[in-house]
């Protein structure tokens, strides 16, 4: 007799299949006889039947929401609705107990918040389950996409000797005794005694290293974990996520956009098409949060709806300086309801004027460029009109900025310039220089938040709710 | 006019296409006439000639080795052998220079020495370029491995509050003043002040996350980044390396072993079947390598035949036990050659034994499994005999340990007893132990070093020449 999952067995037929043998978790035990059974395999359970006059009231009492049992039956066509199949239950072991009083998840609903206290045993829920296996296909969609399209996987370094990549507060990483550290002459810790003889820190993004890499293999993408040290707690910030990085040769700014509009579609299409009962589930569980929510503040789409809207519809492209524009003129900005008044081009662009323009003005994902130079980051190409450089950003409805991405300054001179104007050391990135002293071409690339990505897809409003186990200031539980 | 990428044109016929462009980087440029051009979508280079008598003399000086060019021109079958077609150049631009005095990539024979110092040009080589394709192709085939059979994609943290893990040394992660951090009345590192309210460190394995996981969706695995924080410099030590860590609910040592056995195979009959050309050229490498080695030194099998024989032969599964009783009865033991000599039972295995069960006794992957309990890890599974547990490593000739792995111990009270003894605060663990609360059953998984499979599909012996950019003792350089 073969074990099967549930997801196996909720596809067969009765004709072709009889005894099986399952294992699984108890979600819950009704009416004595019917056990709705678990195993990770899919989001839906498969029922058991169970014969309680046949059965030994020692054994099933220890049916218990959590236990972990080991069935064989016979596979049946069922008589309930919403399933095909159900087991009708010869022989039941008990693998693993469940004490109902003391089992933290209970077959009730649960705060976010309880849940995250929990977070060990939160994918036993139907919410995380689902959330799990949708992050985890949107993973494989990424890998895919990008080895179709002929690009190679690049493991960039997590502990990074550089300082310079700028994107934000850096963890150090160290060996050195933390009380007392060994220190130099001058009276500073002396990092020639640290394990790797230098500073070093946690990376913040691969970019520069995926560079030297795209300026020798044409197309590469990086698929790791990224950090900020920023006491950010927010409902969108981590100080861990992970973060994808496509970096291509020869490609200027407006294939990258081209590049990271179809790598966003190809990659939510991956889910309508591979994940349905997931998506269907986080979709009725959305309606339902939104039904507690004024009328007003409810989306006019559901979530399968928005991330449909998304695959089929072009993203607005517009440039900073149009967006400036239409800000100013804006009901918000002419009523001063913006906490930023928009008045001069120039400035940056917060999360209020992002939302009017995805929410209110364009009501779809908006990618804007030609950023001014002096609120970007140095490596970015700069425009022939000397006041702006080649950046992107995408930003979704109700996520805000999904990507950040650029054309790179290739040319050796205009990036040294800007280095000296932001006192970055050229002896500290003499290798990123070297890539536009031997061959330099024109290059691209974007960084996407993963996270925020599976949010979108997900619906999940808590950035703490798409990551197994969340990096928070004054949290690393777990 | 589409422009194609070298791969592309190689594999095209002149009926279909005449007119092409094409963008890379200049490997050689011979007799003033014959450029062969790479871009990195494949090892091999696609021929340019240059009618050198209609061009501008300051422009054919330009063409030099790592220059980056824009190629107009006609694809025509080729007169020359090793391919079938090439380009007949009608127009060049060069989009990036390359002076020939000072680039530091010479057509000419590199020591790995030399390229790990310039790791940053390193894939401008077809050697590295070779190795990190396969890296790529690896990494894809292991996703591809998982997705087909049921597994989902995990991310456990990197930065983890947890030191109970045991697989080694860590690094502290830390966001305190490094010279003068807060002190506790005790006179301590007051961590409460730190970014996490508590001490943090790199993670050395997401095993114990990847259980909680697997006890709720069933087969889990992670790939990730993993550290160690010891001084280990040789050629198959990193301070910073990836793993694999599969985990599977309901799984015996047994099945344990049929997966990493049928997932290695997988993995590298994908490359033999997709990376023909990288392997051939690895292949060859290593063969002009072992020339120049005395004969006994010499593999009696090519790389693509130690491949072929991994993926078309059983590994070798031994007890610990019958391991003992090979080594003790060697020649090496009895003629005390060993370093270690094998006199009982419970000796801890050396690489010089490992060896020799793989190399010398049994000439293939060995997979050694039920170890003396007190050599091993407090999560593995107690034998009913008491003394061993239901661990496994599987060994490769020329690599050594590949896979370490066990059954997990599932049972509350033993589990306990085990931590009690080796000191290991429960408190620390509380949601470990959760999992042998609540259904807890059966499983078990296995962690494999990911360079050291890339090492063995590649053939290159120093394990810093399989990663992009090493980090080792006293070495974060990029």
């Amino acid at each position: 007799m073969k074990t099967y999952t549930v997801a196996d067995l909720l596809k067969q037929d009765t004709n072709s299949l009889h005894e099986v043998e399952v294992k699984g978790w108890v979600r819950t035990f009704r009416a004595n006889r019917f056990i709705a059974l678990n195993d990770g395999s899919t989001l839906n359970n498969i029922q058991c039947v169970v014969d309680f006059e046949s059965m030994d009231d020692v054994l099933l009492k220890r049916i218990t929401t959590g236990a972990a049992v080991h069935i064989v039956g016979e596979l049946t066509e069922s008589q309930g609705k919403g399933q095909s199949v159900e087991i009708q239950v010869s022989k039941i072991t008990v693998l693993g107990d469940s004490d109902p009083e003391a089992y933290p998840i209970q077959p009730k609903k649960h705060s976010f918040e309880f849940l995250r206290e929990n977070a060990h045993l939160r994918t036993r829920t139907s919410t995380f389950s689902a959330v799990m296996r949708l992050r985890s296909s949107l993973s494989f969609a990424i890998h895919k996409y990008f080895n179709e399209n002929g690009f190679y996987y690049m493991h960039t370094p997590i502990i990074t000797g550089s300082d310079a990549e700028g994107a934000g507060e850096m963890f150090r990483v160290s060996a050195l005794d933390a009380k007392n550290p060994p220190l130099t002459e001058a009276g500073e810790v002396d990092y020639k005694e640290d394990f790797f003889g230098k500073e070093t820190n946690l990376t913040v993004s691969g970019q520069l290293e995926a560079e030297t890499y795209a300026m020798s293999l044409g197309k590469v993408y990086t698929f790791g974990p990224t950090f900020r040290a920023e006491n950010s707690n927010t409902s969108r910030h981590l100080a861990e996520f992970w973060m994808i990085e496509p970096e291509v040769a020869f490609m200027d700014l407006d294939g990258n956009m081209d590049l990271a509009e179809d790598f966003m579609k190809y990659v939510l299409k991956y889910v309508l098409d591979n994940n349905p009962e997931d998506l269907e589930f986080l979709n009725d569980r959305l309606l339902q949060e939104e039904k507690t929510k004024p009328q007003a503040e409810r989306s006019e789409m559901s979530l399968i709806e928005k991330i449909k809207f998304v695959v089929d519809n072009n993203f607005k492209r517009v440039s900073y300086t149009e967006a400036i524009d239409i800000l100013r003129n804006s009901k918000p900005n002419k009523k001063k309801k913006f906490k930023y008044l928009i008045e001069e081009w120039g400035a940056d662009l917060q999360s209020e004027h992002e939302r009017f323009l995805v929410e209110k003005h364009f009501n779809c994902p908006v990618i804007l460029f030609d950023y001014p130079a002096n609120i970007k980051a140095f490596y970015m190409r700069l425009n022939e009109d000397g006041k702006t450089v080649r950046a992107m950003d995408i930003l979704f409805p109700g996520i805000g900025e999904m990507v950040g991405g650029s054309q790179r300054e290739e040319r050796l001179d205009v990036l040294k310039e800007k280095m000296a104007a932001l006192d970055i050391d050229e002896k500290e990135l003499w290798w990123y220089l070297d890539l536009r002293k031997y061959g330099t071409a024109v290059h691209s690339g974007f960084g996407l938040g993963f996270e925020r990505l599976v949010m979108f897809a997900t619906g999940m409003s808590n950035i703490r709710d798409v990551i197994p186990y969340p990096r928070t200031p004054q949290n690393a539980e777990f």
